[in-house]
C-alpha cells in the first residue's frame, strides 16, 4: 500500500508541464555596433572568391551573394556553371512580390543550359547537423525544435532526426523551382525582400544570401502580376542584368572581397546578446530575446 | 528516514526540466486563401472610417493605415488632429531605410503644430491584458512569454505583469520619437518594410498598420544617410505627399472601406493552422509552426 501512494504521488508531482520561456532582459548589454567595433580579425571568416556571386544590375546596383557550399553543393555547382556561361548576362529581376521575393533568370524563356548542369539536382533542402558547428540561439524558435548559427548562416534543426537546415531569411536567397519532384536548375533564383517566410525552409533549395545590394532589389515597382511577375501588358519591365559572375573569374585587382562575423568565438555570443538586448540612448526596455531572422549576422568589406 | 527518501525521490523526479517545443505538422491542412473563401461575412469586422488614415502619395500609390485606438488612444487623437489641420498636406517619406523602416512627416521642420495636440502624449507603449479578447498564438515567440491576436491586432502579452502590447510586424506604423521621455507626437510616423523589428517593441508607441499600399513605401530608393535619411547634398529627393485625411472625412462616395479577418472565430484558428502548415500544390512539408508576423492577417476591401 505504501507503495502504491508514493507512485501516486510521484505521478502527481511529477506530470510532464511545459514550462513556458520567459525573456531575461539583460539592461545594459554591449550595443552590437560596439561589439563590432571591438572585434578583432579573428572574429572574422573570409567569403571564398569561389563562394561569390556578383550580379551587375546595368547601372543600378549590384549585388553580392554568398554561396553556402557547405548546404546546396550540387545546385552550387550548377550556379557556378550557369554564371560561367554566361546565363544570367542579359537575363532580368521579373519577378517582385512585395513582402516576399525578387526573382531573376531567364524565366523558362532563355538560352540551353550549358554543359554539366546537373538537372534535377538532389533536393537539397537539409542536410546531417553532423560535420556543422553549430551555435544555439538561446532563444524559442517558431518553426522548430533548435535554431541557432553555423559558420555565420542561420540554421535551423532537429537533433531527434539528426537533421539541419538553412533558413528564409531576409535577403536568403533560394533557387526557384516548378512543382516537385522538380528542384530547380538554379538558374533561376530569388532573394526574400519581407518578413522570413519561413515556411519556405526544407521546400526549396537555399543556397545562399545576400551580403551587399539588397536595395539593388528591394526598391523596385511590384509586379502587379499573380505572385509579383511584372505584367508586359500593363507595361511593367523587367530589370534588366548586365552579367553575373563568380568573383574568382574577375580580374584580382577588381575583386570584391568579404568578411563575415564567425559564429564559433565570444564576439557572436556578445553580439546576439546585444541583438536580444538592445541599449544605448535609444531603447529603454531590452527585449530579453530575437529571432533567428533578425539577428543580422554582420559582414563587411575586407580590404583587397 | 523513509520520510527523507520520499523527498529525495521528489526532488530528484520533479526538477522543473523545460520540455522543448517540438512542431506538430498537420500534413492537409486547408490553405489559408481557402479558409478565406469559404469564410463568412461574420468572420470579418469593418474597419470604422475614423481609424482609417488615408495618405495620397501624388501619383505615386495610396497608403491606408488601420489606426489601433484600444492601443494608444492618446496618439491616435492627435494623429486625427494632425490629418484634419493638414499636417501631412506637402509633408514627405523623408526616410527610407532598408529592412527596417519608411518614415514620413515635417521632419522637424514643419508648421506649427495644430491645437489641441497633447504633447507628450503619455507612454503608450503597453496597455493591460483585461479587456482584451486575446486568441493565443499557439506556437513559442521569441521576444516574449506569449504572443497571439486581439481584434485581428498581433500582439504579445506577460499574465505574470497583466500587460500586452502590439508588436512590430512588416507593415506595423509607429511614432518617431526622440531619446525619451519624448514620446513623439504622432506628427512624424514610419512603417516597418523589413523583417519584423521586435526590439522596437515597447520602445515606442505603435499605432496601427498599413492595411493596403505598401509598395508605395517599399519600392522607393533607400536613402543613403545614417539611418536611411534621405541626403539632399546627394540628389536624394523626399518624396511627396499629396495629403491625408481621416476616412470619416472624405465624402461617403469617395470613401474607402475595409474589413479585417476576426480573430475570435473559427475561421482565425484555421486561417493560422493553414499559415502553419502551408500544403497545396507547391509546398511539400508544412513547417507545423509559424511565427506571429507572419499570419499576415488578411484585409480586404468592403463594398461601399
Amino acid at each position: 500500500m505504501r507503495r502504491f501512494v508514493l507512485i501516486a504521488l510521484l505521478a502527481t508531482a511529477c506530470t510532464p508541464v511545459r514550462e513556458a520561456w520567459r525573456p531575461t532582459p539583460i539592461p545594459g548589454a554591449t550595443e552590437p555596433s560596439a561589439v563590432i567595433a571591438a572585434s578583432t580579425a579573428a572574429d572574422w571568416r573570409p567569403i571564398a572568391d569561389e563562394n561569390l556571386l556578383v550580379i551587375e544590375l546595368g547601372d543600378e546596383g549590384m549585388v553580392y551573394v554568398e554561396l553556402a557550399q557547405d548546404f546546396a553543393p550540387v545546385h552550387i555547382a550548377n550556379i557556378r556553371a550557369f554564371a560561367r556561361a554566361g546565363w544570367w548576362d542579359r537575363a532580368t529581376v521579373y519577378r517582385v512580390q512585395d513582402n516576399y521575393v525578387a526573382q531573376w533568370g531567364n524565366n523558362d524563356a532563355g538560352p540551353t543550359p550549358p554543359a554539366g548542369i546537373v538537372a534535377p539536382p538532389p533536393a537539397e533542402y537539409e542536410r546531417p547537423i553532423a560535420g556543422l558547428a553549430i551555435r544555439p540561439l538561446g532563444f524559442p524558435d517558431s518553426y522548430a525544435p533548435n535554431a541557432g548559427h553555423a559558420d555565420g548562416w542561420p540554421v535551423a534543426y532537429d537533433p531527434a532526426r539528426g537533421r539541419a537546415w538553412l533558413t528564409h531569411c531576409y535577403a536568403s536567397v533560394g533557387v526557384g523551382r516548378d512543382l516537385a519532384p522538380d528542384t530547380g536548375s538554379g538558374g533561376e533564383l530569388y532573394a526574400v525582400i519581407g518578413h522570413a517566410p519561413r515556411h519556405l525552409d526544407r521546400n526549396i533549395a537555399t543556397i545562399g544570401r545576400v551580403v551587399e545590394g539588397m536595395a539593388a532589389l528591394t526598391a523596385r515597382p511590384r509586379g502587379t502580376g499573380n505572385l509579383g511577375f511584372y505584367q508586359a501588358e500593363r507595361g511593367e519591365r523587367p530589370i534588366p542584368i548586365r552579367r553575373a559572375r563568380i568573383a574568382a573569374d574577375i580580374p584580382a585587382a577588381e575583386r570584391p572581397h568579404f568578411e563575415v562575423l564567425r559564429s564559433d568565438r565570444p564576439a557572436f555570443d556578445a553580439f546576439v546578446t546585444g541583438r536580444a538586448n538592445r541599449g544605448g540612448t535609444f531603447f529603454n526596455v531590452p527585449a530579453g530575446g530575437v529571432d533567428l531572422c533578425n539577428v543580422n549576422v554582420p559582414v563587411r568589406r575586407r580590404p583587397n
